[in-house]
């Protein structure tokens, strides 16, 4: 039932409108592995400087993460991005990015990480990604998540990937960028086509589209009146929807919408607070009472006509 | 269980990627009640000039629409919008206004008008929405819209109407523009603390949020392939949404979703075509199909968690 990770453990600095941090824990596969221990245990592949010590692996020990595959280098520094949003929390402005001992991150799994449950390769090099596949065993599942940059520069390696995966998690900007479609649906349909079996597309604070299959699944986003900090919103999303799949026994297409869901879930709180503070605060009972609300807010009966 | 609205009956020129039409039947009293006569009888005060032939009105005489408040100026012209859309269909470029005779447009309600189960007021001039429902009566339920240059030119004109209204429908750069708050649901509650007990926010593409008393409703839109003309879409949805609504004995929770869907199932069918193209050609069992598809692609099970 494990989950492994591959991808950046940061420090972001952030300001929004409603605050700014200047260093605290960032990284698509620290916002990913905490959110997703909420469903399933999870194996972390990563590296960090020396700057990451014993205080900030807490993150990742409170909520029993397996952290033998972060990598520490001695006298490195851990990557470093700064940003910052306006009144459009949609777009971040990047100030800053230090990719330190993340420029030559060379993902190695420890042997006890091998033939895992589910395989999230978060948004790193495809070529990088490619090299955690062929030594990842035989996963359950594959999901893969990836960002314009590498689309534009790197977009035979993606297709090369696409092959391989199962499920691919990507924005709608980013689908329309790669299938050159103006229409989302028609994208999307022209992505799968390169052998995607589950297509989730992204819409920030609207929701959520999954392909799958001849299916389509429309999820709102959880309506919040206080939106703090999107940074990692999009990976703390990848670590509900992956942490709930690899908690069921099958993949039904009913999984998978209970998994999109969970996913916006703890996107809709990790949004709520800088960094994981708000995750860090909260337990898998507020997960459920948003996940009911989430249903009384969509739901709606079938039509009655009144003659 | 009739609706009256009162708006704009009008000629367009389009020109999207996908084709141009130089001159088509349009106008938001049009659009809104074509597709509410699905669902309840409808009556509509309009003026056209003498180019809004027998012809033209067979639009309305199809769908069995009382044209009596329709006044038809001798010498006159109708009102004529041109409009050009690129890739993003969100997006429309005005690129020529007539007035015509709209811009005397005086609301006369004939007799058999007054006390409607339903009045829209669709978007014109404010002043003139509020002499409109000053002289109809007592109506079941009154529904107002608007758009960005009467927010800006008359607000106080707006405020008051929104005192007298049961429910607004408004997109979401107007709840901005209207209430200065950068977070849709802040500036959605505080706009209902004028006395809207209703508020309906259209996302384009991405769907609906209603919010009515302590209640948030989130539809996700039709995953439309084939966009062909957003023309009309808001009036569209408008008929949908209000018809369905005049054809319930109460209104109840349950009626306002249904309502909801109704309207962004008609207004999927609307932009497949120019003009009321496509709405023409289909019947409501069309409709209640698509609205069984858009409840399936969005229905999800309550969770099931796993020991």
């Amino acid at each position: 039932m494990s989950i492994v990770v591959v991808g950046s453990v940061a420090f972001d600095g952030i300001e929004t409108p409603f605050g700014k941090a200047d260093k605290v824990i960032g990284g698509a596969a620290t916002y990913f592995s905490v959110d997703a221990s909420f469903f399933s245990p999870v194996k972390v592949v990563a590296v960090v400087g020396d700057d990451f010590g014993d205080e900030e692996m807490s993150v990742f020990r409170e909520r029993h993460i397996d952290t033998s595959g972060i990598r520490r280098v001695a006298g490195g520094k851990t990557f470093f991005w700064k940003g910052e949003y306006g009144y459009d929390l949609n777009v971040a402005i990047t100030k800053d990015t230090q990719l330190n001992v993340f420029a030559d991150f060379d993902p190695v799994l420890p042997d006890s990480y091998v033939d895992p449950k589910v395989l999230f390769l978060a948004n790193i090099d495809p070529d990088l990604q490619f090299k955690v596949l062929e030594r990842a065993g035989r996963p359950g599942l594959v999901a893969l998540d990836t960002m314009n940059y590498w689309i534009s520069s790197k977009k035979p390696s993606l297709e090369r990937l696409m092959r391989e995966v199962d499920l691919m998690i990507i924005n709608e900007a980013e689908v329309r960028q790669f299938s050159g479609e103006a229409n989302l649906v028609k994208g999307a349909r022209a992505m799968m086509k390169l052998g995607v079996d589950t297509l989730v597309v992204k819409r920030g604070e609207y929701g959520v589209l999954m392909f799958h299959a001849d299916n389509v699944f429309a999820a709102p986003a959880y309506p919040l009146e206080n939106v703090f900090d999107p940074t990692g919103a999009g990976d703390s999303f990848a670590g509900g929807l992956l942490g709930y799949l690899a908690s069921r026994p099958h993949l039904t297409e009913d999984d998978m919408r209970r998994a999109i869901v969970f996913g916006s879930v703890v996107a809709s709180f990790n949004v709520e607070a800088f960094s994981l503070d708000r995750l860090r605060a909260i337990g898998v009972d507020d997960l459920h009472q948003r996940y009911r609300e989430l249903r009384a807010i969509t739901h709606f009966e079938d039509y009655e006509i009144v003659a």
